[in-house]
């Protein structure tokens, strides 16, 4: 994952034994040889064989041979095929270069899996190139600061996946994120302390070269600029004085665009960002104005009827058209989000589309590149089938002609951070990207999304040994909830819940910068696999074509879940953090009794006693309801049973 | 734990919640803020509330008050003590010196737990210091190199129970650790790469001292020195070539004391290792030396003859008293393993017992200082019970007079590597060792066992907010070993088996350098829970005294036993690491068997058939051995069943 481009199965397979070697040919560099080391590393860890680093002596199991060098600062639509083969003695990777040949490295890892005969590869043909040259992963680290290693995980977990973009959003209302050495000010005041050393974003930088990566450095503006606002009160259009915000939303606080010192300001933090940040393309943001401040302030007003704008629309186009300007004039190319495009926006700009499809399609026929990350929202907490089924040439791209189309360059995952500190962070991220990235890189007709789910399993095993935590979040989280309780009933419960989708979570509890984020909610993955595999038990048997196994699965997982309610009562009120899940768990049980009832009903051809129905009717309704912020997952299903078990034939 | 000296309990609680804050009072260095700092990472970590590490504007909810400051090199005996008192609104701890303050604040993280009204800690006065003077932990980095990351989350670990000395096992035949700048070649040739620079291992003092840890390095000497042969042959008794061993056990290599030349190089490479380490003791092994390659070489039989040498324990000895006028030139203390002990051994040298306490008794009787390691080396996988009960002054130590026993300064956890590569080593140090650290801290008469199990359990949950994977290193283990298929059942397996304790898994399979350690015995903690837990329930129902509930819970765990091979069986013939356990999985079965038959009989009050008691016997007898390399744990319990069934009275 993802698929590769075109796969020719082979017959037999390469055994990855205490002998495997791998060694480079033709062209070298110091970036292959750290694909190497890591790759040894990566396999090490995949396989539990002790690799070590030495170059081997004899002819090496696999050949990694590249033609050329990459480009010295990575480009949009560089070359990033490879072409790998192999046999049941041998492997040969060949690319043009390192991009490729990195591509193909983890390929090869994605191949290796223990066999009866012991750690092998499949012998097969692989030929394989991106379907979109920017696959991008968006991390705001701006509401939730991230410390360097979890950037670090992340970048291997995009590696992994053939990710090429690492967007970092680094200033917010809620914090600037990024240290200034000609304002200092801006983490001075607008951070808490939390930001990262021009050191330490260099460091990124290279580690991100390192694995094929781009890094688009975010500086979100004129809105979304409350904490430069903290040190530097001069560029807002309001009165002031400012402080990081702490709350969630969208905020009045707006730069001034009718001073020219604003300008003067951001064209030298843009230089100055532009010696951290090698790559062409330079985020500024330009989402979310509500133009409160500029309606509020006379010498703004004044400035708009004097040069005629009618609208804080058409004031936030001058704005954008001067950052446009001093952007350009660092020879970075301008990105940013919908809001951005206006007529005369210069072509080479690309818009960042979050709003939907429509300001896609809209900025590619007026002659723009885009790219899209709506319907990529990993902080949403959709389904993995969502994201995956979501394509940058979907919706209302579909109907681009085919020049049109070449101006959509790929996609964002998008991480917003509202409700992620670190310790969360991957598993929002993980698994669930790497359906997006495989959306990014395989052929549009790669839309099963059984297949998807079965491989997106395997890689999230995989990227446990890239060092993520999007498995090994939750269990400390229970047992923090569960103190000196065993948390393995809380467990069963966590097991089918999952967080509201969308931004309904916010409607149902206050939350800020303060807000623990240590509640069930909070330590549950985004989708439950055990709700999904009950989802497919129940649609087998209510199609008819389940198996006795089967039936007898269904009844088992529905038992457990209604006996567990029992079992985890008395230790819920031990803990002020669980106090809040006792109905949720007495829902779980109410709802499994009714399943139980449904499918016996079932099962003994019997019609369900109309009563009965409606009465549990009504009863799953009321417990499709959010209770202590988390949805039971296993209502749907219930439901569909339910409804089958009075639909059936006398 | 380590349990505090005195503990008198106080009413109410004091809450943690989003209010809390921590100040800083009277003497104040950069480490107490370092460690203020810490404690808010912990603090935050443990409760899951964001605390930020503004300096607090009102007055703190805990206060820490410190008289002044330690030594500049922290002094073996430096006071350690300190004073908590907490209150249902405020907490104040009071230390004479940072040592002290440290050791108070884990200790107040000990008490935060979650209760109905949140999290809190009990009030309590507290008043603690330790019993010995040296509590360390020893890790062996040679035979499995381990990462810097390795080293600075163990000294966490350490820091939680209040450990005090790093024990840093840098060499050994099978690889030279530590970078040396006046002789490359014992890291170029003697370390396959795997090394720590000058600047990491001074960064990994720092980073000790920071949480009142010191470094004691130890170059081991004249024997398991195959690695530093490599680089330099000249060192050594025999012909060579040399190259790193990568085999375990005990090897003939050994330095030539008959040349100058070899005292020369050991002292500087002391001088020049002192540079780095600056604790005032320097560890020079000594140990295992079976002085063949002394007898084989003709030279160093002619310096013995010529020196009156009788044996080799005396060239030996000999040898111990140049490096020890070595280390003494550069004003460092030697610590060497119980075969240094001589009867002219200065009596500023520290004996380090490891081959057991008689050792450390008579070190001590000659008027040496001792430390005891023997009892202590986790790597034997004994149960943490076995560790606990060890007693630095007793078995041999219990007949010393009190001011003997004063010259026996404490003992070290033992970590060595043959088996523990990073990904498994810190489930072999953690949690037994926080018994050990309670055996070195807490009272001669805490010795409690099922008490330690409780509270062992506990600070375990807490290592994992310590950046610990003790917990978490199993799991990514047992899917690798499964690949495509769920663990579920394999889990099931592997809670109820150990690996081998002391030497006994290198009679059962060969072992070396490239053993992949990807095998069940590899991925299972040292000791089971579930089989801890299910020896006590057999334990209350052989005694009479279990309860319904208890009756209940043995039926039910000894049936899914039973019934998990039927699962299992399937898929371990699927890949080559689980094929070995289609024996283990199949006599689990077995052996669940027969304790629901035994268990049936006891409910009954039936008194077993003669028959099946003896051919049950003899099946248990044979699941007694070892296979796959793994001891089956619940065959003592059952066996135990057995018996009881057959006494039965009519």
């Amino acid at each position: 994952m993802p698929m590769p481009q075109h796969v020719a199965e082979g017959t037999g397979q390469l055994k990855i034994d205490n002998g495997f070697t791998i060694g480079l040919d033709g062209y070298k560099d110091a970036r292959l040889e750290s694909a190497r080391s890591r790759f040894i590393g990566t396999l090490s860890r995949v396989t539990g064989i002790p690799y070590h680093n030495d170059v081997p002596s004899g002819e090496p199991t696999l050949i990694v041979k590249t033609t050329g060098p990459s480009d010295a600062i990575q480009r949009v639509g560089e070359d990033e095929s490879y072409h790998l083969e192999v046999t049941s003695t041998h492997a040969l990777l060949t690319a043009p270069n390192p991009l490729g040949a990195m591509h193909g490295l983890q390929t090869f890892l994605q191949l290796v899996t223990i066999t009866p005969e012991g750690f092998a590869a499949p012998a097969a043909t692989i030929d394989d190139s991106p379907r979109f040259p920017w696959r991008g992963l968006m991390i705001d680290a701006s509401r939730h600061f991230q410390p360097l290693e979890v950037i670090k995980r992340n970048l291997d977990g995009m590696e992994a996946v053939k990710m090429n973009v690492f967007h970092w959003h680094l200033s917010d209302n809620q914090g600037f994120r990024a240290e200034s050495k000609l304002f200092p000010l801006l983490t001075g005041k607008g951070s808490n302390g939390l930001y990262y050393t021009q050191e330490q974003m260099r460091e990124v930088v290279a580690y991100a070269r390192d694995r094929g990566i781009r890094v688009v450095p975010e500086f979100d503006m004129p809105c979304h600029t409350t904490a430069w606002f903290a040190g530097y009160p001069e560029l807002a259009s309001g009165k002031g004085p400012y402080a990081i915000e702490t709350k969630w939303g969208i905020f009045d606080p707006a730069m001034d665009p009718s001073r020219e010192s604003t300008f003067e300001f951001i064209g030298k933090l843009i230089g100055e960002m532009t010696t951290v940040f090698p790559d062409a393309y330079f985020h500024v943001g330009g989402d979310e104005c509500n133009g409160k401040e500029w309606d509020a302030n006379p010498a703004v007003q004044a400035f708009m009827r004097a040069h005629h704008f009618k609208d804080n629309a058409a004031l936030q186009s001058y704005f954008t058209a001067r950052v446009q300007k001093l952007v350009a004039a660092h020879n970075r190319i301008m990105v940013g989000w919908d809001e951005v495009l206006q007529p005369d926006t210069p072509k080479d700009v690309v818009i960042h589309s979050w709003r939907g499809p429509e300001g896609l399609a809209r900025a590619v026929r007026q002659g723009n590149r885009a790219i899209l990350s709506n319907g990529y929202y990993v902080d949403l907490n959709q389904s993995a089938a969502e994201h995956y089924l979501a394509d940058p040439l979907g919706g209302a791209a579909a109907t681009l002609n085919p020049e049109q189309k070449k101006l959509v360059l790929g996609g964002e995952a998008a991480m917003w951070s509202e409700f992620t500190p670190s310790e969360i962070i991957d598993s929002r991220i993980w698994p669930r990207t790497a359906a997006i990235a495989e959306r990014l890189w395989s052929s549009e007709d790669v839309r099963d999304v059984n297949s998807m789910y079965t491989r997106m399993a395997a890689i999230s095993d995989r990227l446990v040994f890239y060092g993520l935590h999007h498995q090994s979040f939750s269990w400390p989280m229970l047992q923090r909830m569960s103190g000196q309780q065993d948390p393995k009933y809380l467990a069963v419960l966590a097991s089918v819940v999952q967080p509201p989708v969308g931004y309904q979570r916010e409607s149902l509890k206050q939350y800020d910068w303060h807000s623990p984020l240590n509640h069930l909610v909070d330590a549950v993955p985004p989708e439950s696999n055990s709700a999904r595999d009950f989802d497919n038990l129940v649609a087998a048997i209510v199609a008819g074509t389940a198996s006795p196994d089967e039936w007898q699965q269904t009844k088992d997982q529905l038992t457990l879940w209604r006996d567990n309610d029992a079992k985890l009562q008395p230790s819920l009120k031990q803990s002020d953090i669980t106090a809040e899940l006792i109905p949720v768990s007495q829902t779980l049980a109410q709802v499994s009794t009714i399943g139980l009832r449904a499918l016996d009903d079932l099962q003994n051809h019997r019609i369900a006693d109309p009563a009965t129905t409606q009465a549990d009717t009504e009863t799953l309704k009321a417990a499709e309801k959010p209770q202590g912020v988390l949805r039971n997952m296993i209502v749907s299903p219930v439901e569909a049973m339910v409804k089958a078990a009075a639909a059936q034939k006398p």
